[in-house]
């Protein structure tokens, strides 16, 4: 069964492992890509790691992250695949979920197939959440399904921005074919119409500055879009996932849900784990480096997120990585950025900051950012470190067992991580095509070492070998909920769900 | 200061006085029609009325019902000012508020001119809310403050039927508006999407009767647009009153957000107290006789509305009486009922679920039934049922020191009840223009054996004494809200608000 | 029926009435101490008080205060019932409950006929609450129940101080009894075995100063024995008041307690809303004047005793008024205080915190305060400030009728406020025997001109008018409990409860 | 490092391995007693195991039982070590931790020695909880560290049951040792007077069958002392496990006070998951067969005990294993069951339901019917099913990395499963020593078919292979707390903490 001086194609010897649930000292060998083995003294590999010393956890999973994806309006987001997989895997993550757009009035496949075709570019494994903004009949009854048999199992969809965001009754539509499918339907959660009122508030008052951008977006607006997207879910009984929860009032309202069985997740991001309205009110337009939405909350709030890490109500920390720098697109006015409410004028010819383009750039931040705050600084644990990074992720998005894991049979995706080193962060260190990073000037403590991608060390000592193309598309299979939940729904269950 | 033979037009006399907060044993008098004195050994009256034995109550004040209210596709709801008014005192109560219909398109003084001039045909004391279905620029600006500078100080507004509907956006426009002018919103709360993909299922289903009214509209739906409305009305930090709250589900929202300093307040109705899906499922079409909106529960939710009214989460029961008969509405396709969605054609030509006319008719068996289900049963007591029946109205409404009082200055509307009289509620024996009563057959103890209103006996052992033109219209004061609360609210306060 | 010149003894005309649920503006008339008549224009009376401008509210009922009281040890509180009525009327208090203690291992009767003796000297209206230390079955079978039959009707226990307190099983056997009874059972909850073991370990420690005091009885104490006074309350299905609620945790445990229909009701006093641990680490042992059980909170956590009084679950203001001088007995070690655990030496010879007496003196300073930082500060309304301070009281203690109201029949108890004048608390102005205030300096807003007891002027502008020993004993009726509740208890009701 | 003709002693191959966090297929190979390697196609072992279509699962963990515990009155429970361990294996559990007595007035050495002694005859791996029923100074100074020191590193005390129970104070005493010693508290909690007083009335009414015991003690009895053990560990800041956990009200105590960062935990038990008091209903006294405290609850609050294992709150189940036979114990009056109140004289012969020995065996059907009714049955999954019967309590108790997991270097305990297997439970195919089992004719769904003990076959197709004395005693290290928690403790932190 193997070659005759060699067991393994390589083997990381003498790591500790961390998975979801545990933490052991052992080898880990790999053969065509997979691992194969996990014990003590494993036999030797043709490659052979030595970790003593390090921590040796699946590599991440990032499943919100927006890479060269193209604008309605025209332009595209300026990370590529090429630097932005680059980027992932020099921060540890082997594998990651983007979005096909879709344009109003236009079927799916008129934006899926290039989309499709300039992510083969990537170094990393890559699949794709399809975005519906415009839910015909034919996109849910011809399109949708043909998507779900290629593997592209999960749906997004906006309650905001203009013209992304879909009605409750659209909404409903799109549950309900994901129903039939058992696909996952992942939301933007805030109130389309209340932005537009306070931003048209705030324009009339003058105030045009980029830390307005956290008063035109409170949290009882996006807590007020995750109550409606989760009544409309628990109608259907489809499971939902509430994409980057800011605050806590939005996760209560998770965390209720959840208490009535409904079947709903939440997802976190580390900008609102460690930024806030502190960074929106930076001077010299520097706040609009934070701009994102949700917005950043008050600094306070940040603790309240971490609890609600802490007692699972958010369950997966994903980028949300935009690709917007600072030059080109945040001081730009009229670049696409889903801005709302005609933006007033500045004498200083900057943009208002309802026009400036929403998002962060973080997709190579997010592990050692997480292992750092979260970790290193005692608030969770190398388990829940896994689980927030990979391993939930996978199973609500359908790769369980082959990504997230370090069982045998996953593919060996793998980050050794060296807990004692330090680093000042900065962007002039960093692989992604944005000219700037929120978090320039953080010290981290616990840096990823060595980034192995299919049994191939993609990054070693920040130098990124792997090459561009090498990355795969991910098909994927049905979700794997997180939490059993043996409820049964609330009412009629006709032929329509 | 007081004629030489008698100081009082009319003294009560001997009764057990209920007031919103105690009982007592006082004699009453009344001088011009006004309360002028509650004491022990009052002089003489014009008139004495012994009322040993008998509870003296404030007249009722039914602030949400429909009388002879036009509908926008044409047709008038079939309750007249004459009839309604008359059943109302009958009923106890001595004055009411119904609604201004707008039509969309088109300015309120279209309909509400010849409205109000209709009502003049009323024998209680009337207000009007103002129903706002088309807030233009025109409407928030001009014609709302001159409503509410004649008095009509609250606004009603619908988050479903089509064509009342608003938007989430035009929702914040009314409650801006209603904050500059100091005047109270009230709002239908269920989500017209949700219940529209609902009833599209059912019918598709071949699910036609009655019945499916109350799957059409679960639970879930009404909490949705309760959590949405007091969202936006904390946003703006306007006060607002929901109506007709049916479950717990919606009242848990109102009661979580008064925890935390949202002005918010939840009325009831018998109905929903009393009756549910199990009046739905009667046979021979009789459902359609209990078919309002929000549906009628399961009977077990009935208690737990209960449980809300005992914990002040709901502190007003009206009657939203409606004016549909069974014969020529409830069973007549195509009447006004804002029934939604494409009805399906039944084989027996009786109307879908969905095109039934919704409402009850219900002004004059409001207090006999609370008295009885809730009085004489035990759930609540005399204060309560005064404070739920007109004076907790009184001030929501800016009707205090005039309605829903037994002090001095107070119109002198006041009720007898006999405690110990029973009686079997038939329509038969009622004054309003309806050929049915959802209560039909149940037993009741305690009833009104007098209605005075403004110091004149209107109603005497079930003969309305009062004349058609009687009734006057109550130019209303700012609302004096129940609870004080001294919350600042959350965020930004600009000129807008 | 009157006397052919006047009409009434007394007319207060022309101020404006707040009764427990409304205001208005009236005459109130006064015959042969009772309030005869509220009304407009009333006819004369023999003395006519000109009271435009001025508000007139009920006379305070101080439901809980030590006055006289002898402690088992030896030594009595240093307040008489001659200088504490005459602070009580002065503060606009006209009525007030006390204790009659029991000496362990003794019968009631031992302390009561003395007790009660001492107490007619009083020149407000007084009752009693009986305290329970030794529950044997001879108190509870022949003494009790002859307690109840004179008017008597609460039970006082302590969960905590040594001799005084209760075990749980001796608690059990009181409610029981007091369920048999229809008596009230009122509750001082705190958990003694963890203070005394807080006490120990600052003892150890060497921490002796008054602010340890807070240390040694944080809020977890006070929720721990809360929730088991509720937890056997409910075990037996019989009402009892949770006195003196200092913070939100313990008030959460009686809100949670209410929601699911046990019947419990809760005070809270002045101290607990303006005072706080600043005023405990006041510097030359000046902390010791703010030491009472359960202890001064954190200064935040007043805003949120005031949400609990505006949420409802807070419903009775008392004083808890204990006569402990500063120079006698919060300086003096040794003194009958209920300390516990044995006292460090100081080396100044000052008690250490655990030796301090505890209580404030507030019977004078309990209204005054409560509408200048509630009335006139906006925290609540006039209705409000009558449940708080006298009506609720009334009702949970069997006074409904005869105190706290404005009706007819009601003892002619009365106080005219100016809500306009100001004034700096000061001790030097106070009437009772105590050398000090906890409010010295407070600015007050709002302060009552004329106090009148039974129809007698018995405060005009500061002067007490009233003679020692014109007060009467109040024996009581049952319980008329301020919301009802229609809840069927859990479990088995056999013949014991 | 290998043996030339095979790397392991044995591979179990071609199983589904369902760890703590995921199920994947692979061989797993042992060596020395121990985990060597997880992986595919592993090279031979001496041992095959053709596992194929099988479960594989760690082996579990029971950290509640009692096996030949003595009573301090005298008497032993019935099951032995031999038996009970015995059953253990054949049930697929494969180390227990059980409870080392003390006597009141005596140190623990006094019945410790014995009792570890007798232990020795196990032939499953075995480690203690040493019960405080008298915690001197000198135990808690001198014995309780001695004993951490030798790896028994939790302590349960009983807040119920005469004469094991402790007051408030020594519950804290022992709270703050364990704190000292970072050892676990473990707590029995239901409130000793309050069932004391029960019973008396049910014993005085005349009301003596099984069924009473429910009545005897409701969930208001338990949630009271689970409130209170709580409250007082979070004085403390000390770690507590509440044992047995039967409903709701408990759980939700649990609930709330995790969220607010306290270090709590919880345990159920399958008795309260799949019986009710319709067991204790049954006649002919076979309602004795179900009497275990807490009680048995109403058959509803069975699916809330099972949506608290969903949410997290309960997140071990353990047997809590009592040896009383139906013959000799629960039909004899005076046995051993630490009954409470005294037994009132039945016409048959029978005891009292307060004199029927508390507890019911179930360490050998713990993790049978846990796999039945929650795998099979689709509660939970398989990952929850090992976290439940084992992972947890080896985080909990000290053993993380050496039971309940299959990654390398932990004990090779296993349990095959063939998931499609179905068998009706009798207690005739029974191992433990206990003439009946509350579960007898329950139809299984998923049986155990393989127990491996340290890499030995300890139970084939239901033959007991492994020998008496076999176990090991297991030295448990410090407890690793599932869920990180960064909370600082509210207050004071003095020296004695």
């Amino acid at each position: 069964m193997q070659s005759h001086d060699h067991d393994y194609d390589l083997v990381v010897r003498g790591a500790t492992l961390a998975s979801a649930a545990e933490v052991f000292e052992a080898d880990l060998g790999v053969k065509d890509g997979t691992i194969a083995a996990v014990g003590r003294g494993l036999r030797r590999g043709a490659e052979e790691i030595d970790a003593r010393g390090l921590i040796l956890t699946p590599g991440g999973l990032d499943p919100h992250c927006h890479i060269e994806e193209p604008a309605e309006g025209g332009g595209v987001q300026e990370e590529s695949f090429v630097t932005g997989s680059a980027a992932a895997l020099a921060g540890g993550t082997t594998s990651f979920i983007c979005f096909v757009p879709q344009w109003k009035g236009h079927p799916i496949a008129a934006t899926a197939e290039s989309y499709e075709a300039t992510a083969r570019a990537a170094m990393a494994d890559y699949s794709f959440h399809q975005i519906i903004t415009d839910p015909t009949p034919d996109v849910l009854e011809r399109e949708v399904p043909a998507l779900v048999a290629r593997g592209i199992r999960s749906l997004k969809v906006f309650l905001t921005y203009d013209p992304l965001r879909l009605t409750d009754g659209q909404f409903l539509e799109v549950l309900a074919t994901a129903r039939r499918l058992g696909a996952l339907v992942t939301v933007h959660c805030e109130n389309f119409d209340a932005i537009g009122w306070r931003i048209r508030a705030l324009l009339a008052a003058g105030l045009t500055d980029p830390l307005q951008h956290a008063w035109a977006r409170p949290p009882v607006v996006e807590r007020e879009a995750t109550h409606r997207a989760i009544a409309l879910a628990e109608l259907v009984d489809q499971p939902i996932q509430v994409f980057h929860v800011s605050c806590d009032a939005a996760a209560e309202e998770i965390a209720r849900a959840r208490a009535r069985g409904v079947k709903v997740w939440g997802e976190t991001c580390p900008q609102y784990l460690t930024l806030s309205t502190d960074d929106l009110a930076r001077p010299d337009f520097e706040g609009a480096k934070a701009v994102c939405s949700p917005a950043l909350r008050a600094p306070e709030e940040r603790a309240r997120v971490w609890a609600r890490i802490q007692d699972g109500t958010l369950d997966v920390v994903s980028s949300d990585h935009c690709g917007f720098s600072f030059a080109t697109a945040k001081r730009a006015p009229g670049s696409s950025g889903y801005g709302q409410g005609g933006a007033a004028a500045r004498a200083d010819g900057l943009p208002a900051f309802n026009a400036i383009p929403n998002g962060v750039p973080g997709i190579e931040t997010r592990m050692p950012v997480l292992f750092s705050e979260g970790v290193s600084a005692g608030r969770i644990d190398l388990p829940a470190f896994v689980r927030l990074t990979s391993a939930n992720a996978a199973r609500l998005f359908g790769l369980q067992g082959r990504k997230g894991s370090l069982a045998p049979g996953a593919d060996a995706d793998l980050v050794l991580w060296d807990p004692t080193a330090e680093r000042t962060l900065a962007n002039a260190d960093l692989h992604h095509a944005i000219d700037y990073t929120p978090w320039e000037g953080l010290r981290l403590k616990g840096l990823p070492t060595t980034t192995i991608r299919r049994g191939e060390v993609a990054v070693r000592d920040g130098a990124v070998l792997a090459q561009p193309g090498s990355g795969r598309f991910l098909a994927r299979g049905p979700y794997d909920l997180v939490r059993p939940t043996g409820r049964v729904p609330d009412g009629f269950d006709a032929a329509g769900r």
